[in-house]
């Protein structure tokens, strides 16, 4: 079996391992009944796409291989604190323990916006560094009511 | 040339026109320099996929047509307020406009975790329904030290 501080040091691994292929410095490994179900490295530059955080790409790879989008019962292993959009995108995949090393005071340091990220979403919107605007649309509540009624609906 | 409310009523049609198709009640449109770049609809039971958000899909789209990471220029349109995942993601993806109908609150009363996960993202990770453990491996900042060393990394 084994331990935290290990699954903990793959992850740190893989964040490091990959920067010289182009990967960012970021490392993430998901765990279930000390069962590694997915790990993946920051593949933002590499991808082109801004979402492809460690954590993201592991809980996709994990959801994928366990064949459903709730991934109840797993661990997340981190070689830093989570992102907001990370953090979200664990708990929207119900796991419910989180363990990382470095934090996002660290990944500032290293020129990453993580810390800039929280203090935003902190903020209220009219002092965000982001125009959020709501608009007050006459059909904003359609969507849901026909989910509402819809019979066939998947709750998630 | 559509305006702002044209825009987000497509955002609430896609929304309302996927649930009869296992879409999840959420769509969002991604428009640079009055052109749509990219729109999608919440696909997170139909891919078992808990980052599917409309937002973050429609972000992956863009960043994958556009080439680069970056969606610097563009405005995104959304049927409901971004969760915390997707406002990160708005982030990361330097978006800087974000319009919306529905809010956290709509979502919530429709059965959504939105309001509960900036609930929980508001609070002191130790009064969080999640454990949250920093742990202070020796290696923790290994990767960031050597990204900072590594003359071919692409800043993101």
């Amino acid at each position: 079996m084994k331990n935290r501080l290990q699954y903990l040091e793959m992850a740190i691994s893989i964040a490091e391992e990959g920067i010289n292929k182009g990967y960012g410095p970021f490392g993430a490994v998901i765990v279930k009944d000390d069962k590694i179900i997915a790990k993946a490295a920051n593949c933002v530059t590499l991808k082109n796409d801004p979402t492809a955080h460690a954590e993201v790409l592991a809980i996709r790879e994990a959801a994928n291989i366990l064949g459903k989008p709730d991934l109840d019962g797993c661990e997340i292993y981190t070689s830093c604190e989570p992102c907001p959009m990370c953090l979200g995108a664990i708990y929207w995949a119900g796991i419910k323990k989180v363990i990382y090393a470095a934090d996002r005071v660290d990944a500032a340091d290293a020129g990453f916006n993580d810390k800039f990220i929280y203090d935003e979403i902190f903020l209220d919107p009219i002092d965000r560094n982001l125009e959020f605007m709501k608009i007050n649309h006459p059909k904003a509540w359609n969507p849901f009511e026909t989910w509402k009624n819809y019979e066939g609906k998947i709750p998630y």
